[in-house]
């Protein structure tokens, strides 16, 4: 059933493939969705095993810093150097499995280069700036990063110090940093290797405060690379993940641009000063949220729907799937703990989305924003709901419909979470109304920030729950069993360990919890003969997972013992360090004696 | 109210200082337990600081691991020769704080050498064998460390595979690793430091297997520290945290070493082969749950409650201590996520927990092994429970008596508790016993599993919050209510996200738990104030914490700028790698337009 299967694979794992119940390639068809994906991974992949410059001289968590960020800028040379060749520049796309194949989970020095800094250029200059700047950017004449986040000023964008003041005498705009929290603190490649950034400061004209607007800005000389007067920029230092990375800060002394270096789309200030303003007020930050192309339509009808899911989205996905990397690698023991399991890196690499583009906490709150505005004209009967919001308008039954473990699906399962789902929101809602007769909005909004964060997770839970259920629901054939078994399996689980919830108002009874948890333990029987062959389902080839004890031929102790080999420390029996100190501290001991 | 308040501190921390309601000497006394803690803690803080070779020469984040282990050393050398002058050998005790103040949140090249190699040593040798290796142990004539993980084998000590074959011909053991499974694995130290270790081998005489027995071996040439013949030895390369330390590797090849280096105060090995068995089974392996006064006595009786309780608390503590720093990591933003926080390193640090000693899982089924016992002993009558285990025969009310959060406290929460655990514990019991007449033994246990290991953690909740509660009623003063907030703070989150537990029978109703979220807010609110005090009375000095977020002085801004400076990649505004790479690269694609 397993095309993974090779002589000298580790028995164990030859006999839990040999198990499974379907064939792992119409698994992955399911996953991804096409042949001609598959055939485009497979491409790459054998691209990319091809030349020998994308190879690592030792694995990269052997190195230390400046072997890394020297190591990476090699490899992202030659990685875009290539690019045409296997036509892998979609960086948003499958160009994403091209650079993690080669480039690992880590960013590197052109990283923004490519995700912020080239999209703001397309999505944010007029004809003319475009002429200019795109050639460059796509040609690699300069490196770019954006640099928008401060040392004082992350998510909240409207807090940024930076400022950018217009000097019609000149025609230049004058940045500065008036205070140390001004600096520019995080982006990307910023420490020591863009020589060029977008900048986001507060436009200043005419006396008057623009707010927030994005500035193309030279950091460096072209030739010797070093960073230009007026303008203080480095490294900040290593971090729990992403150590490839220069994540750099920037500190602006009065120092001078181009009028017409300012991204002048939407926005614009005319040589006498005047201030142009844009046509709708968020076109300006499209860059963060990446749907630029309806943006470019003008289209902004969806977009409080579109912010609401996927702000929830990015916030309960990316803290699950932490936790979830956390779990798997706990149950790998110690071994969990080596870098040769690659868990560390994995966990530092998914756990970063938590935080960077959103804090997850202020993402939830925002969520919850726009449910409470649906559950006031659910409420006023007013509401014009979008389907991922129809829910809360439905009229619900009292009881769950669940007899049996192994009848409870599909609809079943979504009216149920439905009812929780729309429960949570309206007792927020309830509650918030509740106090914002005793106190002001705000201390309301505060007072009731943990229903309203549940309420949150609620509505993305039952999306995913709803999609993931849709989606096997298209499954045909050997695959739809252990499909089924997992969404099944996510849903109980959702459902148990919360169950609380279900209990609520009688609507689950306490039998039938018992029920789903009896369930549980019999879909994990049936998972468990599949469970191999539903991870080699993602065509995760040894060099894209880079993990000794996820190794395809099972082989993991003798990889460990190889991999160990390759310690900085084993370099010599005797670290050079051994004479200095531990050394004499024995003689002198033995000699007392 | 607050000794901590410097001029040219932030005025944000100041404010919050002023505000507290408490003096935070009341407060550390409480917490530490006498002024004589308090005075000894600022004796060893005065004497460290006032030691120049204990500083590190940079921030250790900074270093990469070989001069980690280097400057580790270094310090572990200097930190010894120092520890009678300060009085701080004890090692479990104050000596803890010493070394911590010293070493930072990291093991070092000596650490098993104190914590297990020497606990050992004392415990298991017999008075000759004291005699001789208790002095070199002491005078620092040997670095030892403990060698019973194996690659293949850690928590689950039947099947280690390294043996030691006695021979009787020559009096020797000889040991050896039968397979790559069968290498040492982990130990700390015992990479590049170590000659000598405590290993543990399955001991074979007179062709019978007698199971696991210590032995002291030596693996290094005392002068050269080469490795000797038939000992292959090595780092086991970088992990999550603990970089400073070599953990390493060990296999033997027919290493041959005296029979008296049997460690033989319990089991004995005579020279013509006899085995002598010890008078009680567990006591041959008590250095891994350090309760050897006891067992030295051959008090055996409260083993089983001990070790329950221990077990538990490991696990519990050890996982949500961990959750608990992400989440404070997290609600730092991304300045959380940089080393400079030093919250990466407290969780790798505070993570490892969950896995060494016992892995987590492990130790919860553990611990419902014994409830299970306890609980069929109620079922049969014959109960005899000590006080941590007298909640299982208690007859409990049928309703919460809680009316409102205001006067929800002490003893109804811990009836609440105890009602909540009670029915988890017979829960678990009655679904198993089903099972077992229906499957084996075996299968039921693991088809129980999720509800044992909740069973589990209530028991340890239940124990975590009583002791909590009663504790904090013997404060006296103005501690007394922040004290009270905070431990009511915990149960009302323990009950709050576990409701469902509490509306199960109807045992409370959706109205009381709403009443306790509404408190949960009251909690908070009342906290705020205390927030900062309550930190500032952990009495952790900036030595001790070594976070640039956590500074006592508030100035984070700045003080991560001055962080920043120190990395590596700093050190020249241009890095080498620019002219290699970046530098051609960006030429070629000017050349080009």
């Amino acid at each position: 059933m397993s095309n993974l299967i090779q002589t000298g694979d580790n028995a164990d794992i030859t006999k839990e493939r040999r198990n499974a119940t379907f064939d792992i390639h119409d698994m992955s068809l399911f996953l991804y969705g096409s042949e001609e994906i598959l055939k485009r991974r497979k491409e790459m992949l054998a691209f990319v095993k091809s030349k020998p410059e994308f190879n690592d001289p030792i694995p990269t968590e052997f190195m230390n810093r400046e072997q890394r960020v020297d190591n990476g800028a090699r490899k992202i040379v030659a990685m875009t150097d290539n690019t045409d060749e296997i036509d892998a520049g979609d960086f948003f796309g499958e160009g994403m499995y091209f650079q993690g194949l080669i480039m690992g989970r880590d960013l590197h020095p052109m990283s923004l280069h490519y995700v912020m800094f080239l999209p703001t250029i397309q999505g944010q200059s007029d004809d003319e700036q475009l002429d200019e700047w795109l050639p460059l950017t796509i040609s690699r004449s300069f490196v770019g990063t954006y640099a928008q986040t401060e040392l004082g000023h992350g998510t909240n964008l409207s807090k940024l110090e930076t400022t950018a003041t217009y000097d019609p005498k000149t025609g230049e705009f004058v940045l500065h940093s008036p205070s140390i929290t001004a600096a520019k603190w995080w982006p990307g490649g910023l420490g020591k290797s863009a020589n060029v950034a977008i900048v986001v400061a507060n436009l200043y004209t005419q006396g008057e405060c623009k707010g927030p607007h994005p500035f193309f800005v030279q950091l460096r000389d072209y030739d010797t690379h070093e960073p230009l007067k007026g303008i203080t920029v480095g490294d900040i230092g290593p971090k729990l993940g992403f150590n490839t990375s220069d994540n750099g800060f920037l500190l602006f002394n009065n120092f001078r641009i181009p009028r017409r270096n300012m991204l002048m789309k939407y926005a614009k200030v005319l040589p006498d000063g005047t201030y142009i303003k844009p046509q709708h007020a968020k076109l300006a930050f499209g860059t963060m949220v990446f749907v630029t192309e309806q943006l470019g339509e003008g289209n902004t009808e969806l977009l409080p729907e579109i912010h609401a899911l996927t702000s929830g989205l990015k916030s309960v996905v990316s803290y699950e799937v932490a936790l979830g990397i956390e779990q798997c690698r706990m149950a790998c023991g110690g071994h969990g703990y080596s870098q040769a399991s690659a868990f560390p890196e994995i966990y530092a690499y998914a756990v970063a989305g938590c935080t960077y583009e959103g804090e997850n906490i202020v993402m939830l709150l925002q969520v919850a924003r726009f449910l409470m505005k649906a559950a006031e004209e659910v409420v006023n009967g007013k509401a014009k709901l979008a389907d991922i919001c129809a829910y809360l308008a439905k009229r619900g039954a009292n009881k769950s419909r669940l007899r049996t473990a192994d009848e409870y699906g599909g609809d079943v399962i979504i009216e149920d979470l439905e009812h929780v789902a729309r429960n949570q929101v309206f007792r927020a809602y309830d509650s918030l109304k509740r106090k914002e007769k005793e106190m002001s909005s705000e201390e309301a909004w505060n007072k009731t920030a943990i229903e309203l964060c549940k309420a949150s997770r609620w509505h993305v839970r039952l999306y995913l729950a709803k999609n993931f259920l849709h989606k096997i629901s298209t499954a045909k054939g050997a695959i739809r069993e252990p499909l089924e078994n997992l969404a099944r399996l996510y849903a109980f689980d959702i459902i148990t360990s919360s169950h609380g919830e279900f209990l609520r108002g009688g609507f689950m009874s306490e039998a039938q919890l018992d029920e789903l948890k009896g369930g549980f333990y019999t879909l994990l029987e049936r998972l468990r003969r599949n469970a191999v062959a539903i991870v080699d389902s993602w065509d995760f080839d040894d060099k894209e997972l880079h993990s000794v004890l996820g190794k395809r031929d099972g082989n993991v102790y003798s990889s460990l013992l190889d991999w160990a080999q390759q310690s900085q420390l084993n370099r010599t029996q005797v670290l050079p360090t051994f004479n200095k100190y531990l050394g004499p501290m024995m003689k002198e001991g033995r000699s007392k004696l």
